[in-house]
């Protein structure tokens, strides 16, 4: 299910994968999540794209075919492929570990539109193509395995959305006796309060839709504010560790560092059309030394560790699965704060 | 010598200071560093102030009594009051050594226009004046001794410009080996590029002044980029461990954040006018995991701290000495960036 244009009339488009080459695993699709980025990419919001284009990167399947060299897969051997699908290895930041912060430029899943990537042709192997399609082949670097206790229907999601909430979790050190704020609950959010509150921590949720406040609840926040309501702003002031902000759009942030303990950070990672500037006053972060950061996902060591996380915990993401010629449809909707909580493709669907 | 209005018109304004209480120092105050804060506070650009004002908080003087309970200082010793005089001493971030982040609003050296001294009336003493005067008295615990080593004409600028950037230098941990860039070559900028080389840094000067270069080189940048360079910029993209940003207007971020090595942070201690917003853009910050984050000064503890490493390593301010009757006509040189580096009140001329 293929973008041809920037508008949301995504359509089905026959292409072919790469051969499989010595080190790659082909991945037979069966579920692929919605992430807001999809829609955003897929738009052109973000800079100029390759039409036709294949969005997707919460890409969940079953391994159809190894390389002669692949050494942890084995045909039939339930997977996932998340945000990117290689790096260059080689860099400061892909040889400790933090290949999503390649310096280089890694590869992303689909739509590479930087520097490095100008003439996408260049690519090996050709334009990487994302996760609405019956099948991806990937290099097994790249690839994680899914645990048994992880339908695949669910687990699409915990490598988009539940990664980058996670790893900005233990970054900024949430844990036992930590109190932290989640802003924006939806397919990232509802993450959020569910791992936040698996790390011990006191979870006050932050959303402009009053219906989400039974589900917050559920999720594990102890508290749950509705439109920034003044009250209960003014009782949270000064009394959270952190702030992980999955707010999708530019907003004010001041009203959100007001509630940071001295020295906290309030992190962004939603980040919509990333050409609207956020703005904050330079007297917000200095009255209480505070922070505003942002963090991009998380490297396949820490999406291994989030997967195992998310057994040990039951952190799943809420999911309503979609039969996937109705993607375009579903595109508004997600921008429209109407999923509940994240969409995921049946790709079964298009065979 | 006070603001009667919004204007840069100060004039002499003679009034008393309360009786010297048992835990009092009373100063006789021999210079007074002009800082940025001075004019946008006398100014009315930060809400509204009480006119008659007396501005000023890099004050150095000699003790001319003392109180029945002091311990710490004699008749005669060389003392600084910086800007603030007083903290609840009871709050998590007093009683942690952090009283400039003082929960229930510390007393600034003048014009607390915060919300608990709403009525200036209130505080006990009557309102704080600051010091463009002839004469301070202040509570012991938030008086320090000036040096031997330090000139008086020098300390002040130590007690506020020094001290703003000296404490995110170390709380962002900038040490031997660190590359650390400073934005902003001013009262503030001059000082934090000799204190990042004295913990050892290699330190880039970022500037608007083509002719400050040969200063900056001199305080210890081993790289001097003027208005934003655009091959300057890109040669130390992402080379950055740290950049303190004192430039005292709200200004494009991004440009500065693409400077920063990975998980690496903006400080912001400029505010100027703090009700401008600061923009950045979503991606900016996501790319390399960054932070913008905002610092206030530094506590007793800290200023204590400074002064002593400013004796090891021979950290001061470059200062120039003007006739306090002068004040008013420096105001707007301040804002225009015509001090090389620090005008310093000789209050003697008074009286």
């Amino acid at each position: 299910m293929a973008s041809f244009d920037a508008t949301d009339d995504l359509r089905r488009y026959p292409f072919r994968r790469r051969a499989v080459g010595a080190r790659d695993v082909q991945v037979d699709v069966q579920f692929s999540g919605v992430c807001h980025s999809d829609v955003h990419t897929g738009r052109g919001d973000w800079g100029p794209v390759r039409y036709p284009l294949v969005t997707g990167h919460e890409i969940a399947g079953v391994v159809s075919a190894v390389g002669a060299s692949v050494t942890g897969f084995r045909v039939g051997d339930r997977v996932g492929v998340g945000t990117f699908v290689d790096s260059c290895r080689s860099c400061e930041q892909c040889r400790s570990g933090f290949e999503q912060y390649c310096l280089n430029t890694n590869v992303q899943t689909y739509a590479n539109a930087l520097p490095d990537y100008a003439d996408p042709a260049d690519y090996p192997g050709g334009y990487p193509q994302g996760g609405y399609s019956t099948a991806i082949v990937v290099d097994e670097d790249y690839v994680v395995a899914i645990p048994d206790e992880i339908a695949l229907e669910e687990a699409g999601p915990l490598l988009c959305a539940a990664l980058t909430v996670y790893t900005p979790l233990r970054y900024w050190g949430v844990r036992r006796g930590s109190r932290v704020g989640v802003a924006g609950i939806g397919g990232l959010g509802h993450l959020a309060v569910q791992l936040a509150r698996a790390l011990g921590a006191e979870v006050v949720a932050f959303t402009t839709s009053p219906d989400k406040v039974p589900d917050a609840l559920r999720f594990g926040a102890s508290q749950v504010v509705v439109g920034e309501d003044p009250a209960l702003m003014a009782a949270n002031a000064r009394s959270l560790d952190f702030v992980i902000d999955t707010v999708p759009y530019a907003h004010a942030l001041d009203p959100y560092v007001q509630l940071l303990r001295r020295g906290a950070t309030l992190c962004r990672v939603g980040v919509g059309l990333g050409t609207q500037p956020n703005e904050f006053a330079n007297m917000s972060l200095v009255l209480q030394q505070n922070a505003i950061a942002g963090a991009n996902t998380g490297s396949i060591r820490e999406l291994r560790e989030l997967l195992a996380f998310a057994v040990e915990h039951g952190v799943r993401p809420q999911v309503e699965v979609v039969p996937a010629q109705q993607v375009g449809s579903l595109w508004p909707r997600v921008v429209d704060r109407h999923a509940r909580y994240r969409y995921v493709l049946d790709m079964r669907t298009l065979r």
